[in-house]
């Protein structure tokens, strides 16, 4: 299969439809992994040698940054029993315990406020854009380490479910004020070749010059009935409080899952932190 | 030059510091876009077709997403029209109104709470968490479409200062109730070769195990007189205010650029928009 098949192979699997691939296309091998992306939980015993995870990191670190500000940073986890420790707060996630490496990427409101202290420059900026903008910082820090891993072969997982256990992540990281989580990630080498998960139809989501999410429902009701046919969210959620669906897919599952409430204290934490959300 | 060695020299010319790179790295040369990525403002006349415009932003689409919820949209701008009156906002950035393609990538708080309304499920997470996770998945978009655009030889340019006009685009693109512009973001076929953008050292971004910013000072000087011999910064900031520094590097740049007040209204126009932030 050419490289322009492969992604075209690719994109439909994702969103089950045809996304049109010029056949000559230029980087189609460099392209056909980012179309390719796929969560990968399960590592060979091949290990991440420290430099090697210092260079997929200084590639991440190479990615853009609101105004060249910098407002994220990268620990890695590399202690056994801090590790462990981590590990044992997410036990339905045994890959953080088991991925050969793993790594916390921060966002960090904190190295301009200190300048401007330091310069005894006024910081007429302690208010929400601050953290918004350290979040995108962050999150593109970790989408280029995914990628620059899943370049040279290796496989990735983000572990948002660090902000659950935020305060004590932060304690057991030494992260100073206006320094927060935003996500762990598990790196190594993939045992499988895992799998395409599938996405919304672009009609849904992809827009021109105009937001429009119809039609909602039949975009909806396609997109479970691929996830219902590839065989995920097969394991119902919460069945004792909603009852078994006869069909059961991600919107089911998205809306049980958010009738429970997730980190409600999260914006507590971020404002103990030091961050304003004004 | 081989692809482990011009990684070697981009990581050498953004850190200032010797970066180690396997010799036999299978893969070096998709890692070599990540770790060379260049910001291009500048363009050649050659047009991005709109099924090659499709076609990455279906490869933005594929990236990660916080719990498989895609809390991120892209709104392609086509219209003349509509891209001239946003270029009209942005009068010091005109690559926003010359790139050859240009799109907005939004967070999107609202599909979960839709779907949860329409099939009568509580929604008890309306607090900061929300905005949080969906801000990181239109970040987590955002690099994914710049690096999926890199992947085959175009350049671009991300821009978050669509938000300085926030309510006027989101008007502008016809966003609902919690989605919001994260960024614009220009694509193209690069004019010229761009530059390595600097980055401050790692020994203050990359930590093991726990988060240590010191010696702060050293590492700000050395990022300060790399910027400073690479010429950038050149044009001193806002010198009726601080005068002419001997000295003038990032670090003074970025003080002098946050002395300012910059979008103090953020937080009020996203609460306007739906998302609570406590």
């Amino acid at each position: 299969m050419s490289a322009s098949d492969a992604i075209g192979a690719a994109l439909r699997e994702r969103f089950g439809e045809e996304v049109p691939v010029p056949a000559d296309l230029d980087g189609a091998e460099r392209l056909a992994r980012i179309a390719g992306h796929r969560v990968c939980r399960r590592y060979s015993d091949r290990p991440v040698e420290p430099d090697l995870l210092r260079l997929i990191c200084a590639c991440a670190l190479s990615s853009p940054s609101k105004s060249d500000l910098q407002q994220r940073d990268i620990v890695v986890v590399r202690d056994r029993d801090l590790r462990r420790r981590i590990a044992d707060l997410l036990p339905h996630m045994p890959w953080v315990g088991t991925a050969p490496a793993f790594l916390v990427v921060c966002l960090n409101g904190r190295r301009i406020v200190r300048l401007a202290e330091e310069r005894g420059r006024p910081f007429p900026n302690d208010h929400l854009d601050l953290l918004f903008n350290a979040t995108g910082d962050a999150a593109i820090a970790l989408t280029a380490c995914l990628y620059a891993a899943e370049a040279i072969g290796m496989g990735g997982c983000p572990i948002s479910e660090v902000r659950n256990h935020a305060e004590t992540i932060s304690a057991w990281l030494g992260l100073p004020e206006r320094v927060v989580p935003f996500a762990g990630l598990c790196l190594g080498w993939p045992a499988d070749g895992g799998r395409i998960a599938p996405r919304l139809p672009l009609a849904l989501t992809l827009h021109e010059d105009r937001y429009a999410e119809e039609p909602f429902a039949e975009g909806i009701a396609a997109h479970d009935a691929r996830c219902a046919a590839m065989g995920l969210y097969a394991g119902q959620r919460a069945v004792e409080r909603w009852g078994e669906a006869p069909h059961y897919g991600w919107s089911e599952d998205k809306t049980r899952q958010y009738a429970e409430p997730h980190r409600a204290d999260f914006g507590a934490f971020v404002r103990a932190k030091g961050f304003s959300v004004e």
